[in-house]
């Protein structure tokens, strides 16, 4: 039996595996994905201590500071946890379980798919949810950003400096971007917002060539000739092995306890993306692992006490 | 007039700074000292991204890191914090005044005194508060640590190269210190640990010469001939240029609101080691500062609309 299961190997459950192990709980880490959100920056300017860095590189430093303390580390992820008489079991993909007496959840989130025809074909072919890493690949082609909250807005505007033309689609009648972003690109001329526009079908042969909107409105489907589409329509915090355990907020993320990371599940504890903390940044994440630990070592102490 | 102050120049106020720039806030951040309690590490090891790090190069890469953005910094102490009708008054060492929309408070917390006969007198005469600055000046001396958690084991570890005998004095009947730091000084014989040593009084003539502690248990004074005293019992929070504008925990520390770092008073915020965050370290500090930075944004932000 372990004392501490983590989930996850972005910079919140990193950090919790190093403060795990430096307060020497037997600890196994689980991670499908070691780069995670983070390792698709392209550039990472804001943690502290590294002026600038690519986020693989940053994930690899982070692994690497990882490694070098006793702990287990296995790259899998996870079907289920659940409750036992004197703590959790946790399954693995290959049917593997283990038990520990405090698990963390820190699993992150992945961005929402459109789930529509095409999509899934078209993923590294003019289909990109990471503007940051692909934005660069698509100079002077015209693109779609499909979302018009902030994330769309500030895609749009950062792709300025790359695409002759731009659109923003949006399904509902009104934008949820911030008022000053909205400004920022009523200025710019390259860019048009289509409101009312629900995507339907990624069109393309080798390469992505356009795409397919009902215009909910007019109630007719329309065609928009693009060669690159970047779906910023949020993210889905990665929690489907986890039910009746935790409490779920309406944006899908685990409540928590803001001090101690305690999710409703004494023992059981959640970090970074996937929770409800407010920001979602690196510096954050890694602060809340590390919280999430600390709270994690003094539930241990008192089950042993 | 600033869109924010930020006060301090440890982790917190340091990634306060790197948010508030990025976010084109016109930023202005004073600090006495950026070195702070990090810089007196001799060895941090559990900040993510850096395996081994000693505290004055961790916190010169922080504030190397924060220079790279437009944000003006003086290295000043502040007297007082006041509210003003449209936002903040800032008084600074020299008289000068500064005014912001926001402030945030990130100025940590000092070395907590023991309040005995003698401590006053032997500052700089065998008595100190910074193993990193002072311990090699105790070579082929024998010591005694005042504390048994982290910083007290720390210190220890590093006096075995210096230090013939060395003292640990807990006035407890327990140790705090992390395992994998008392595992480290099981093994060292130079190291003896005294549990429920309550030190009551610093003997000495023109340099210390030792100590009396009562032994808890016995109920009885008890001498040790020592010729340094390291004095690592905690802390206090940096707070007396802030008054009625903040509450105050019953260990002195600022309240805030644990989300969004936000104290009672709106568009005043508090980060890091000044505040009941319920975990003091380098990167929880640092994650905080950048809850505050965000905040402090939205309130701005709100301010103009």
């Amino acid at each position: 039996m372990y004392d501490l299961i983590i989930i996850g190997g972005g910079p919140a459950g990193i950090a919790a595996g190093i403060y795990g192990a430096r307060k020497k709980l037997k600890t196994l880490l689980l991670s499908k994905d070691f780069f995670g959100q983070v390792g698709k920056s392209f550039l990472v300017e804001n943690y502290p201590g590294f002026r600038k860095i690519s986020g693989q590189d940053l994930m690899r430093k982070f692994r690497d500071h990882l490694k070098r303390f006793e702990i287990e580390i296995k790259e899998k992820g996870v079907r289920e946890v659940q409750k036992s008489k004197d703590g959790f079991i946790v399954d693995i993909e290959n049917k593997e379980s283990f038990t520990a007496k405090a698990v963390i959840i820190a699993s992150g989130r992945d961005p929402r798919p459109l789930e529509i025809p095409g999509e899934k074909t078209f993923i590294g072919k003019g289909i990109s949810y990471c503007p940051t890493c692909d934005l660069p690949f698509f100079e002077k082609k015209d693109i779609a950003i499909i979302g018009g909250g902030n994330s769309g807005f500030e895609t749009a505007i950062e792709a300025v400096k790359y695409c002759p033309k731009i659109y923003i689609l949006e399904a509902g009648e009104k934008l949820l971007a911030d008022e000053i972003l909205q400004e920022r690109v009523r200025k710019a001329k390259k860019i048009e917002i289509i409101l009312n526009a629900k995507v339907k079908k990624i069109l393309g042969q080798n390469w992505l060539e356009g795409l397919i909107y009902q215009d909910l409105k007019e109630k007719k489907d329309k065609e928009l000739k693009i060669k690159g589409v970047f779906i910023q329509i949020g993210y889905v915090p990665t929690t489907s092995f986890v039910k009746d355990l935790v409490d779920f907020n309406e944006r899908d993320e685990i409540i928590i306890e803001p001090k101690t990371c305690q999710t409703k599940t004494p023992g059981l504890f959640a970090a970074g993306d996937v929770t409800n903390v407010k920001y979602k940044q690196i510096v954050i994440a890694a602060g809340e692992g590390t919280k999430a630990a600390l709270s994690a070592y003094e539930y241990v102490q008192k089950l042993a006490d």
